[in-house]
């Protein structure tokens, strides 16, 4: 599948910032200026990159993300602003635009300086070297602890027009609701104005970054940017656009999404909690995140052991009503848990056999009204551990 | 140290429960029938025996506590409460006394049925061999994955009278806030009411059981039980005793509170996190308990390394506001954040060096208030992983 997107063109270089000597400085840039969109952390610590975008956005346009790994820019006061400001500059030099069209993203290592005069160095060696495929190599140059590299692109008609949206990511640990520990750049051809492309952005982010978890935590640096050049003859102001747009987006992202929870650190399964059966769909989700978010559920789903009480006694301390003598309890379709009780040997038999595999569903049934809300979540392994304790050594 | 109390008479047996053939059921009864107070697991799934007793120590009044591990008699709809009931029951049996002073407890697996007839079977042949010095046996019969028996005595004079207090628990997994999942049982010799009993037992958790955390999850078996049978000539209507009882009681708490983080699962260090400078106590515990609970921060505690930046992110997202720009953070004495920035390499230096004991201190300042509150917690290790991804296999 080729990554890319007509009137964009990207890159990445090794710049020194990461100790493995791999890519870790990535460049998007489009032809044309474009309309822009972004969600952030909602973490009251926001990297500077995520300040400086946070204030740029709000005129609805760029034209380049530069974006490192290695390195978080957090924590560093008035020098991180400095920096980040500075390494957005070396981009709009070396593409003769004003500094206030380049965003800039970074992930790694909180409250370490960035070295930015390796930055300022490599910008102008990589603007020289930008192409249309080179997308996925910026998925590479933004990964941390991902094991690899996440890009996926769609295209769709609309009558006989086409349009793209191609997407990069990282994830890896970090990962958790408002929203996932991640930075995503969403590139397309379709015109917006910025209001739509904020709307349909935030729409789909809640159905996919916002829907999963790898351990409960959430980053300093979070950002999803998506920018539409404009460069097919497709305009979100167009209904039919709108809808297939809005469809491919959400498409896009609930992919990468999936992608980041299975890379999850240390993660060995990508299980999927549907809980239905809510009075609402906020209920259905405090419980879902519940689950997904116990240590001791996740660690079981590890050791392959289809141990429901675990389960049963996450959803009882979720903060929301439930009544545990009519919770149902399913692996995939076996039946595990009926009305709050163990549905025996055979069915923990079955359901440890779907245990078995690195893709199941788990749906909680509460019984209690007809909402429903579904999160993505991985299991706890001892790798988790070991990459986390070793993450700055 | 002695840990017996006037009065009371405690053992435990091997009743075949347990998988590795260990001491498995224990009994602690009173010689005159005492004064009982209670508080339970807030998890809306509670086990049976909690079920049992929330309504018994209504009566304010218990002469025996039967409890077993190996099973939690949890999730088992009627049939579980049959078998508390049935287990409350031998032991009124075997004592004479009405099956109404009973209370019960239960640890281990929830949804598996209890072996009562193994239990019926061992309560009368250990109730013939209790003894003064029992408590401990019953310290060992209620381990789970705990690696070693918690048990604390103190006795202490009021004026020339003097009274006892003695308590085993029980901890490891499932150790959180509202309240630390475990088992607990107090007995002491001093004369009280239920009511004023019930009043210095919730103060004595509130800052004991109710300030650790190893995991954040929550069981469906927390009890903590006191038995007051006033075979001292001192009751908790004097004033003098009132005020020593509390303070022995808090001191006897605190000290299972930290025996139990200390024994966490997996875990290498004991960890006080101590945050002041709040708006108000709540505000310091919910920022206390999100670094607590911080799979992040619990990780780079066992990994030895001093990667304030995960502190930072969490808490920034412990759901109260806080000024990123005013956090100072401590490990023991040593400043390693400072206006939330860092305090270069020699801070990190020696935040390191603490970072390799097995017990210290991290104080974050937010320097928005007066308030201030301590959780105490484990590291998140491997060997937890290990121990929760096997747990019933």
């Amino acid at each position: 599948m080729k990554i890319e997107v007509p009137g964009f063109v990207a890159g990445a270089i090794a710049a020194g910032l990461k100790k493995n000597k791999g890519k870790d400085l990535g460049v998007i840039y489009s032809e044309v200026p474009a309309c822009a969109a972004a969600v952030f952390t909602t973490n009251q610590v926001q990297a500077a990159p995520v300040l400086l975008d946070k204030d740029r956005i709000k005129s609805g346009r760029a034209q380049a993300i530069v974006a490192n790994s290695g390195n978080a820019n957090a924590c560093m006061g008035p020098r991180g602003l400095h920096d980040a400001r500075a390494m957005a500059r070396a981009a709009a030099k070396a593409f003769g635009i004003g500094e206030e069209l380049v965003l800039v993203a970074s992930t790694g290592v909180i409250g370490q300086p960035l070295d930015i005069a390796a930055i300022e160095a490599a910008v102008p060696r990589l603007s020289g070297k930008l192409h249309p495929s080179g997308l996925l190599e910026v998925a590479e140059a933004i990964m941390t602890t991902d094991t690899f590299p996440k890009a996926v692109s769609r295209q769709t008609l609309v009558g006989r027009r086409r349009f793209t949206v191609a997407a990069v990511a990282k994830g890896a640990g970090m990962i958790r609701p408002d929203m996932a520990t991640m930075l995503c750049f969403v590139c397309t051809d379709v015109g917006a104005t910025p209001e739509v492309l904020s709307e349909a952005l935030r729409k789909a982010v809640a159905g996919s970054f916002n829907a999963i978890t790898v351990d409960g935590d959430t980053s300093t640096n979070d950002t999803v940017v998506v920018l539409a050049n404009g460069l097919s003859d497709l305009h979100l102001e167009e209904g039919p656009c709108a809808e297939a747009f809005q469809g491919v987006l959400n498409e896009v992202l609930s992919t990468l999404a999936l992608q980041i929870v299975q890379d999850g650190e240390g993660a060995t399964k990508l299980v999927s909690l549907e809980v239905k059966g809510a009075p609402s769909e906020g209920h259905a989700r405090r419980v879902a995140y519940a689950v997904a978010n116990s240590p001791l559920v996740k660690t079981a789903l590890f050791g392959e052991d289809a141990n429901w009480g675990r389960i049963m006694a996450a959803i009882g301390c979720a903060g929301v009503p439930i009544d545990p003598e009519r919770v149902d309890i399913f692996f995939d379709t076996a039946c595990l848990v009926k009305n709050g009780q163990g549905c025996g040997r055979k069915a923990e038999a079955a359901a440890t056999r779907i245990l078995k595999t690195d893709r199941f569903t788990i749906t909680i049934d509460l019984k209690l009204g007809s909402q429903a809300a579904t999160v993505h979540t991985c299991d706890l392994s001892t790798d988790y551990v070991k990459i986390n304790a070793d993450y700055r050594s």
